[in-house]
């Protein structure tokens, strides 16, 4: 879920010197618009890692638009009033009127944050506040307000580093935090039971926007931007409510560092180093398989990734290792008649494997938010509820004792052309290229987007997603089975 | 929430012999059009007290519908298949196609109440149960399934008569319910929970129907009657979802008795009585907002009624009791223009009280599912939403210590007509009646729908309603300031 955030984004100088007018222009505008039109308020929560430029970009946001009509809401401690009322009191009270928009710095997230962190109550309870939360901002929405969420995060290393040199600053030494971030387990805890509480929190109506606070430019920029396409989608709707004001990909790649940019895709393998890791891994594999541990669990493993990727040859790999009896491979194509008479989940549903078993999915469940998004075959509201649904089926999952391990296999746009070239030449692989292919080609970027999108909502502590750099086909087989040995390992070791 | 199922509805042989035949032919037809169209499936989940006739209901809507186009799907001990997947894997493998009906009897909601009646967890997990199954069906609505909720119920001493039958019949006698019914504290600890449950999944897409399940006749015309309504409003609809299939009554007045019907309305109280009552209420009423454990607490009286019901003057012999200072009376009419510019709840939410002190509404949050539905002043998707916003915001109040009562002052059509011919008579009462008091007749069955609406989905062991036999003003005073008095009496006790 912060695997974009951990990126090192930056912009240099320039460019945002470049950027920074325009942007404030057209905030200043869209700000006027939204007083003018009087339909809607704007609530914007910030919430994240200590040090991750919380404080300065509502700063710089007050000073960006015009100030008069935004008011930010500190809730810290609770005053007498407030303490003698219900706890939402105190939000109520603040919330900002149709036409203006309201900042909700340390808001509901912060106090189940902090409780949860400091061991005040256990996950059961956490949930309580999350769904109090998630009925508070559903009810907000219906009733027409928009709301952004915002979580600024830093690496531990990236916050350690802030830390000491805010510590340094007389302007900020005075800060007192509810928590001790000093403490190498508080990131670890915050960060953990953040995830769970974004993962659960995350509603197409009001999806969480994860900003890496590193870098003050990068931070800066992302947010207008976020705040000004969700802003400018919501004032052009003319309905009651605003509608789907969330569907711009959620990491403009601003600094054209994606997760997919990220990789180092000259890895790759010797033949003889190949051969010789990929017997390794596949005994270890058929190992584990065999373990009388794996009773007590089951196994998915998802593949996903660019036409003429490898997806095939990896799952070949794969299943080479394995008693035929204890895994089942499920290609996923155009749904069945029957499949289309149910709802989407539901043909992934009928495949989960009993314990002891494994199951390979060819393409999945993510078809919804890759596919469908990118080629409109469903509506923006069908694939962005699909994020949750998507976490929740995967934490059902998770829950039962299923290991789900999820590929990207990633190539570049050469290396892809070579490849459907090749198979152009060799007769019994020309079956696997089509026009469609072709086309799917010119669509390369809005596929990069929503596969961030994809990772960013849905690579969970519970089911990560692995992105595997796949030019080199034995580099990627050998990892794609080595991350399944080491995910089966993880959960066998945690019982 | 279960107060109109304990009514002692029935129905007569003859009428039912009389309706039944149209109703089948309706459920029908609208059955095959379902086929027809097989745009979306239709799920009926079967839960309740036992011995309230669930198991003959779903055997009479196979007997009236084509059962080649329902499937009945029981839960009762898991297979072992099922035992070795995630939990919801057996109710995702039964879920019905588009165009058919399935019908769920023993779904997620009677495991989660068996394991909570069992003690096996606390109301948190529960509450976390309660969730999950949220999700689902909201994911199934989303996905375009229709889903009602019917939930059969008797009163305590209606389920042991019928207990009682049932072992002597030996044609049932050997059903085994995994809960012993035998025992009095079962059936206490279920309803308690079953109100829980329906409070918190009673959603516009999914309500909760409360069928008084004692009468055969009565509780079958009532099933079939709900679900002809709801499945004739879906396949009128032409959207991808069915829209608001749920917006007809709760309780069709089937037998002409609501439970606005089942008041005495003769109740009265001669002067004397009354000026005896109304002083040791009122004394009551003022030791205990002196009492210290006021503290700890806040009031909140909500005041709705017919017109000229007498709340005006109710609400002054509370007040008449009081320190001023104590307590606060919040008329409640058309919102102004900060109000408007604010989410539904929010003029509400203002004036909740500190601890220690006392709201009086007159007129209150409920003016969305009374005034707002009857006269179309919002959308039915509005005030549907209403009642679960609602039940959580008045829950929110009783977590934070604030005692909630609710009165429904009830006058009968004469009574109020000769109040109006008063009023126009009086001088200075004249401002009290208007031309719309008098259109306002016109739909009195329209609210008197609306209210048992009400009361049904609102009233809860934390904020009960209290319907108040108001033809006698000072019969309804005294119970009025009895009504309050007890409530904090009890909340006291509670501490």
């Amino acid at each position: 879920m912060f695997e974009s955030a951990e990126l090192g984004h930056a912009i240099d100088e320039e460019t945002f010197d470049r950027e920074a007018p325009a942007l404030r222009e057209a905030l200043l505008e869209a700000q006027y618009e939204l007083k003018q039109q009087g339909r809607f308020p704007v609530i914007i929560l910030i919430n994240g890692v200590e040090g991750a430029g919380k404080g300065e970009t509502v700063k710089l946001l007050n000073e960006w638009m015009d100030p008069r009509l935004i008011q930010v809401s500190t809730f810290d401690q609770q005053t007498d009033e407030e303490r003698s009322r219900p706890p939402a009191w105190r939000f109520w009270r603040q919330l900002p009127p149709k036409g203006r928009i309201g900042i909700f710095f340390g808001n509901w997230y912060s106090q189940m944050l902090q409780g949860r962190v400091h061991g005040h109550f256990k996950n059961a309870v956490l949930d309580q506040a999350i769904d109090g939360a998630l009925n508070l901002e559903q009810m907000l929405c219906d009733e027409g307000a928009l709301i952004f969420k915002f979580w600024f995060h830093l690496s531990k290393k990236q916050m350690k580093a802030r830390l000491k040199s805010l510590r340094d600053d007389p302007l900020h030494s005075w800060r007192i935090s509810p928590l001790d971030w000093q403490q190498s387990e508080t990131y670890d805890r915050f960060v953990r039971y953040g995830e769970r509480v974004l993962r659960r929190t995350s509603r197409d109506f009001a999806p969480w926007y994860v900003v890496e606070g590193a870098d003050e430019y990068y931070r800066s920029l992302m947010v207008g931007r976020i705040l000004l396409d969700g802003l400018q989608a919501a004032l052009k709707s003319k309905a009651r409510r605003p509608v789907q004001p969330h569907v711009a990909p959620l990491t403009a790649s601003l600094d054209n560092r994606g997760l997919l940019d990220s990789l180092d895709m000259t890895q790759a393998l010797e033949k003889e180093d190949y051969q010789e890791q990929l017997t390794t891994e596949q005994a270890r594999l058929a190992g584990l398989m065999r373990d009388k541990r794996m009773r007590r669990h089951a196994l998915v493993a998802v593949f996903e990734g660019n036409d003429a990727a490898g997806k095939g040859g990896a799952i070949r790999r794969v299943a080479a290792a394995l008693d035929p009896r204890q895994y089942r491979i499920v290609p996923i194509a155009a749904p069945t008649e029957e499949e289309r008479a149910q709802p989407y989940l539901w043909r992934f549903w009928r495949h989960v494997p009993a314990r002891g078993n494994f199951t390979v999915f060819d393409r999945s469940w993510y078809g919804r938010v890759l596919v469908e998004r990118v080629e409109g075959f469903c509506e923006p509201a069908d694939w962005l509820r699909a994020y949750s649904e998507i976490n929740d089926f995967e934490e059902q999952l998770s829950e039962a004792g299923v290991v789900v391990v999820k590929f990207w296999l990633a190539i570049d746009e050469d290396t892809q052309y070579q490849r459907f070239k090749e198979r152009e030449q060799i007769a019994f692989k020309r079956f696997k290229i089509t026009e469609e292919d072709w086309r799917n080609r010119d669509k390369w970027q809005d596929y990069c987007d929503a596969v961030g999108d994809m990772v960013d909502r849905t690579s969970t502590a519970i089911a990560p997603w692995t992105l595997v750099e796949a030019n080199d086909k034995r580099f990627a087989r050998v990892k794609v089975l080595r991350t399944i040995n080491e995910a089966l390992e993880k959960a066998f070791a945690k019982d």
